[in-house]
């Protein structure tokens, strides 16, 4: 995939300068919770820095979970002792594995990282090479979310511009570059084919009003902020001909873990006849998974849900229930799209079409 | 109805400590934008500043705004000139009405305040009547609940304690006390038919977290608060029955306005197989209207979205979409009560079994 076309690949988006930069003896992350008010890098030299970061959503977002991962397992190789340095690097692999739960880019990043370091001869054979092989997944991710932006518009097949709607943040910071349904959004601009993305805010994290709302803005797409209640309102319109999401984990059976909010609506797709699309990296796929009951889903501190940019909301001493995802099932999926195809209505077949 | 039980309504709460006090020279209201951080009361001594207060959501709720706009007109007869006092308290209403678009009880008090105006042989005997008759609106409110709380219980039939979700305020803030939806919650905890109540967050403005949340907690009452878009995924795990909410204005045809997010709900409860109940009292009834296309529904400032607790969540220049009811049509609703009867099924026969 890396290979497919590098040039517009570098042009569009260069795959280190979206929200993970590579410095060779760092990595850089932009600090996604200080944005939209400040856009501040994070400079990370070891591993346990990088599994703080996933751990505290300084980078979220599946694909740029997995790809800082990577990095993580690069900068653990260069801080290793050199009689030591596999086992060191075993254990930051180790150690950024529980840094989240449920998105599975992050298990499949360090999988392969893992599968490189077993090649290595030395500590200096594995700096380079697993630094190699991170840069690799960066990019990797970034032509894979142009290709799959390609197959949605496609498989979309508009005849005249609709507009759409979208849920949590799944572009360039998402991700490495360009996004992932953001990157269908994109794409659907760039092709003159998006009236508006009406973008749902994403309580309790807000990822639409700070994040998605911040690159729409920056790129000038027509972008429309909403409470996430008034998405069944926005669709009872009848303007909105597709919702548009990423996905943290896809089952065998076409399920699909994503964002808190995620199922709710595809429920609300489904009433008003609106499409429903999912559109994340085949590295998402978790074959290993049966359904999406075998989905591990975080929950998070109820404290996320009680204030809100360190205001409290709610009173002291009130019970929150605060997962982070949800299980949509394949039934109310209308479409699947990664780099390796598409799936059309998944509860028919599952993942198994795109499986090797 | 006010005569029904006046024992037990004193008993219950006292109508004027909940969230609105009459102190005869002026309306004393809790200003619910400061809670639950601070219980910090407004005294006010005209009908302007009734009005700004509506406006401002100072006080909401639909009940609560017509209890408020009484005590205003009773407030302008009190300030009003000797000589044209008809003239001025006619005036009041008129810049009442005009405080907030959707809530029906408001112009439904207005009415029954500008027809006790008509009666009134002095301004002396103006300034009597209409404070009486709005502490009459008050006390009806109050005792409508109860009875709400009641019927709804008997028409719920349940055999065991069972869970429901609630959105926005519906409770003692948000009426002459007691509450509607909430109403019902309270009567249902205090029958020990109550296993927990989750409730919405209810963005943009946080009711849910801010104010029913606060209720329930002080009246030691199990609630859980979730996001908005968590509702789904509650649902899903099967142990809520009932999704309980108020009413802003309700159609002829049993189309029902409510807080933004409640049409949403209504979906997904049919989804689930959940029942969806409107409690309300009969003055948010609007006959006039045939359906829930003819109900206005106010649109407020987008930067209501764009900033939490004064902080900017999200970049500048966004547009944002800040409806704050939507329509739930009649199919999606199995139950509504007021202090008037309840009506099952209301897709049937719309408000007709309860109307004049």
């Amino acid at each position: 995939m890396s290979r497919q076309s590098p040039g517009t690949v570098q042009q569009k988006a260069d795959p280190d300068t979206v929200a993970i930069r590579w410095l060779g003896y760092a990595v850089q992350l932009l600090d996604q919770r200080r944005l939209p008010a400040e856009e501040h890098w994070l400079t990370i030299e070891g591993a346990a820095g990088v599994a703080q970061a996933i751990r505290d959503m300084a980078v979220r977002g599946a694909p740029a979970i997995g790809i800082s991962a990577a990095y993580g397992v690069a900068l653990a190789a260069r801080g290793a002792d050199a009689d030591n340095w596999q086992r060191e690097v075993r254990d930051a692999i180790d150690q950024l594995a529980v840094s989240r739960p449920t998105a599975v880019n992050l298990f499949w990043a360090l999988d392969r990282m893992g599968g490189v370091l077993d090649q290595c001869q030395s500590r200096k054979d594995a700096v380079s090479r697993l630094a190699e092989a991170a840069v690799a997944i960066h990019r990797e991710d970034l032509a894979a979310n142009m290709a799959m932006a390609d197959l949605a518009l496609e498989a979309m097949a508009l005849e005249k511009p609709c507009s759409v709607l979208t849920h949590c943040n799944t572009g360039a910071l998402a991700t490495g570059g360009y996004g992932t349904a953001l990157g269908v959004v994109r794409k659907l601009h760039e092709k003159r084919l998006l009236k508006r993305v009406y973008a749902d805010e994403t309580r309790p994290w807000l990822q639409g009003a700070r994040l998605t709302a911040w690159e729409l803005v920056r790129d000038d797409i027509p972008v429309t902020l909403n409470a996430d209640g008034a998405a069944a309102a926005i669709m009872a319109k009848g303007d909105v001909k597709w919702v548009i999401v990423g996905a943290d984990r896809i089952a065998a059976n076409g399920d699909v873990a994503n964002k808190i909010g995620t199922y709710g609506l595809a429920v609300l797709a489904r009433h008003h006849k609106v499409k429903f699309m999912v559109v994340a990296p085949y590295s998402t796929v978790d074959m290993s998974l049966a359904s999406g009951r075998d989905i591990p889903i975080e929950e998070r501190d109820g404290d996320e849900i009680c204030q809100v940019g360190g205001i409290r909301v709610a009173p002291e001493h009130v019970n929150a229930f605060n997962p982070v995802f949800d299980v949509t099932p394949a039934d109310l999926i209308d479409l699947i799209v990664t780099e390796r195809g598409v799936v059309h209505t998944p509860e028919m077949t599952g993942m198994h079409p795109l499986s090797d």
